[in-house]
């Protein structure tokens, strides 16, 4: 084993079966010494070529090996500067499914049945397709530096003093006019309340409502965040089927649940990507017309819509004010702005801010003059027309990508909108082996009956998240899922 | 009345009963037409010179009523370039107790319940003696912009992508770092998680390890704040009276309490400002060594300790992993900023960082990694030796300032902590009397009876909150007060 010596040569083990070195192999070395800190943040790696000479590989295995590297964020490599392990890290969450349950005599019954809930896992890595995020690469980082800058200091007694819990005045404004302006709401800026996620403002929303014990129907399979907020709540969640005109509406009133409120994702179905058709549109608008049923609009990610008219929110096109429009910036911009909205009907606006003051106060004053600033300059509109052709692009790579399985039955989930793609299996249990044997291809692999409110017998589909992930790694993802699936093909 | 002529005349309708324009009046003019837009953000004033001939006044009228201006941060002025209107003005917040109660037919009983608590009300403009905010003057904003764009560029993936719950890794070592060696903590970076705010981080713990109906204890007078987040959790809450000594640690299992859990805040009870003795210290962590029991401590002001041996948290002297510690930036940076923390036990990490995700995700990573590197480069520690100095001399400025009223049988609270001062009533009710009569004088008083949890019986005491108020502002505001003591003295 020869030591670690950065720059010039790295420790490696043994090859396994004191056979060559692959680069399947060597990058998985690679990564743990980076995640050890063996490889300390910002050290210089060998060239390829030193490191080939080195280890008596060929250039090729290593070059494979720092471009997944580097594709995940471990490594950043400059031309003529060579290549450095980055930096900073991304961060590995390790919360949600995969923690341990609590200890049982620490915490209440009622707090454990919410831990059980599924929640919102973020991946540890961003790999094929695991990456429903947006891609940093795309966002203008010197704008932003130069709005937040410029916000901060323009309006240094607001960032400094305890702010509006509706949010900052000309966010507020900025939001009404991007909601009016793309998506069709039917609102001003005093109706816009400003939360750090859609998770606040649907829990907001829940514990205003929903009194413990009440009915909240939701799509099944559907959101788990907001099934959390609902839990939270004490709602009674009931299931509502969705099929190919989204949210089964005819189905809301079923077994004669009294329902309250409808969380509902009208414009591209979370997870399975269909649209609420207009006949159901109609008619989910009408069943909210009876007092005391609210309507909730999920528009998570309205941004992105790629083909055909422009969706409308549905708040946009009804003036009885029993529809709740819940948006966030966590795609438009990126995850960690932590700057979300709802556009609330007049009466709920006070006792809304009132809780979610409770909650959490208010919402950073610097990042919300930060992204008024970035919305007022036109850097925002100009963002989203860049990044909505980036990630149609991609789309329709991945599509591409995807056809030697549509050959073998497997069918394309709808074009129009999103940071993913659903595949709809061939036979019963095809979605279901394909996740488990995705591993061992190196594929991070979801199925949307993974979001089911409980065991899901419905027809099954995969469920590709590209936002994040770049050309190269699309492409190459999407041959190894063909492959696989090729070899399991009945 | 002349018309609005930026730069050169202001409006202005004539003064009262035809007479001389006084600076109070004129003031409450200015400031009127600055918070209706007709004197526009950033518009120039005319100079105190130009005003007074304009309008036959003193020059001395104008100056003052412009000081009080620039003093709440609604105008700016500069040698050698005048007045003008400020560019942003501070958000009125209008949240609180003041709101008119939400409609009974939309909002559940369990939510209007949640609303009827008082909650924390941000004052609409500070003055004597609301300000419990620190001194933005005090804040080093060029480090900060610093550490922002720095700790944002090293670390662009980690402020990009969804972000550990518990926060980002470098800022929860900065703070256990920050705990041991100041307050004397017995932790790991690995036992602190990052919340927007100690409010959060109270609902959080509270939605844990309270069941609904179960007994929680707090100190009576006590911190709204924590009240509502044990509300939201549905405890069953059971004030505990406060003396000379602090909570009164006898009387928890008082008429058979079963208390699960006891909110406390040892080092300068809010609001009294009393601390807990020694032996109460013991008498209570004893009490938390039987099983299934918690305590909170919420150290809501502790880098604010001005004399005497440092006291430090209760946190530190246990290891039977009992007590919660609860701290935030709010006053040691600006509340704007939206970052606390929490120390829990090992078993409650887990669980605690599921709940929060459910909530609100995670603290936006930009300002955590600002944050850290703010602590890393030493700054965090300079600017709090600074502002403990500039807080501990405007406390000794106050406290010589109501000197005038303790020979009237008034008593000052202690001296040694935190950014506000009481003040003990010689008679039942004259505190009362006081808050009523304040706006008439300008003040802005509370008393800590208002935070009893029912009806006050006990000796009352105003609440002089004075952080963010200059030194000219306290002497005045302190005569004010004395003068308007005086008056209604007996």
């Amino acid at each position: 084993m020869t030591r670690i010596l950065s720059g010039r040569l790295i420790a490696l083990p043994a090859p396994p079966d004191g056979g060559r070195i692959d680069s399947g192999w060597l990058y998985r070395q690679l990564r743990a010494a980076i995640l050890a800190g063996q490889l300390a943040p910002g050290s210089r790696l060998p060239s390829t070529r030193a490191f080939a000479r080195e280890h008596a590989t060929s250039r090729a295995v290593a070059e494979a090996a720092y471009a997944r590297l580097e594709s995940e964020g471990l490594v950043r490599r400059r031309h003529g500067s060579g290549s450095h392990v980055a930096d900073a890290l991304p961060v590995r969450v390790r919360v949600g499914r995969r923690q341990r349950p609590p200890p049982g005599e620490l915490i209440g019954a009622r707090a454990r049945a919410w831990l059980a809930e599924p929640g919102c896992v973020e991946p540890d890595r961003l790999m094929p397709f695991n990456a429903g995020q947006p891609d940093p690469q795309e966002f203008p980082w010197a704008t932003w530096e130069r709005c937040w800058l410029a916000g901060n200091r323009e309006a240094r007694l607001m960032a400094t003093h305890a702010t509006d819990p509706r949010g900052v005045p000309e966010l507020r404004a900025a939001i009404a006019d991007h909601l009016i302006r793309f998506r069709g709401l039917n609102c001003g800026a005093e109706r816009v309340v400003v939360f750090n996620s859609s998770q606040t403002a649907l829990l907001v929303i829940a514990l205003l409502l929903v009194a413990p014990g009440q009915c909240v129907a939701m799509e099944d399979p559907g959101y788990p965040g907001a099934r959390a907020a609902f839990a939270i709540a004490g709602a009674d969640v009931r299931p509502v089927a969705v099929d190919q005109s989204g949210l089964r509406v005819q189905d809301l009133d079923q077994d004669g649940n009294d329902v309250r409120l409808v969380y509902v994702t009208p414009s591209h179905q979370y997870p399975t990507g269909v649209a609420l058709d207009e006949a159901r549109r109609k008619a989910l608008l009408e069943w909210g017309e009876r007092d005391g049923r609210w309507i909730v609009e999920d528009d998570y990610d309205g941004d992105f819509r790629y083909s055909g008219a422009s969706m409308l929110a549905m708040q946009g096109r009804t003036r009885h004010q029993r529809t709740l429009y819940v948006g966030t910036f966590s795609k438009a911009m990126f995850p960690s702005l932590r700057l979300a909205y709802a556009v609330l009907p007049e009466p709920l606006i006070a006792p809304a801010t009132m809780l979610r003051a409770q909650i959490d106060g208010f919402s950073p004053a610097g990042n919300q003059l930060a992204m008024a600033r970035f919305m007022a300059d036109g850097a925002f509109d100009a963002h989203l027309r860049r990044t909505r052709e980036a990630y149609r692009r991609r789309r329709v790579l991945l599509r591409a990508a995807l056809q030697p399985i549509v050959s073998l039955g497997w069918a394309l989930g709808p074009a129009d909108a999103g940071l993913h793609q659903t595949v709809v299996e061939p036979i019963p249990g095809a979605a279901r082996q394909a996740v488990a044997l995705a591993p061992r291809h190196d594929l991070a692999l979801a199925r949307v009956g993974q979001y089911a409110h409980g065991a899901w017998n419905g027809p099954d589909a995969l469920f590709l998240r590209y936002g994040a992930l770049r050309d190269e790694q699309i492409v190459d993802g999407a041959a190894r899922l063909c492959r696989m699936l090729a070899k399991r093909a009945p």
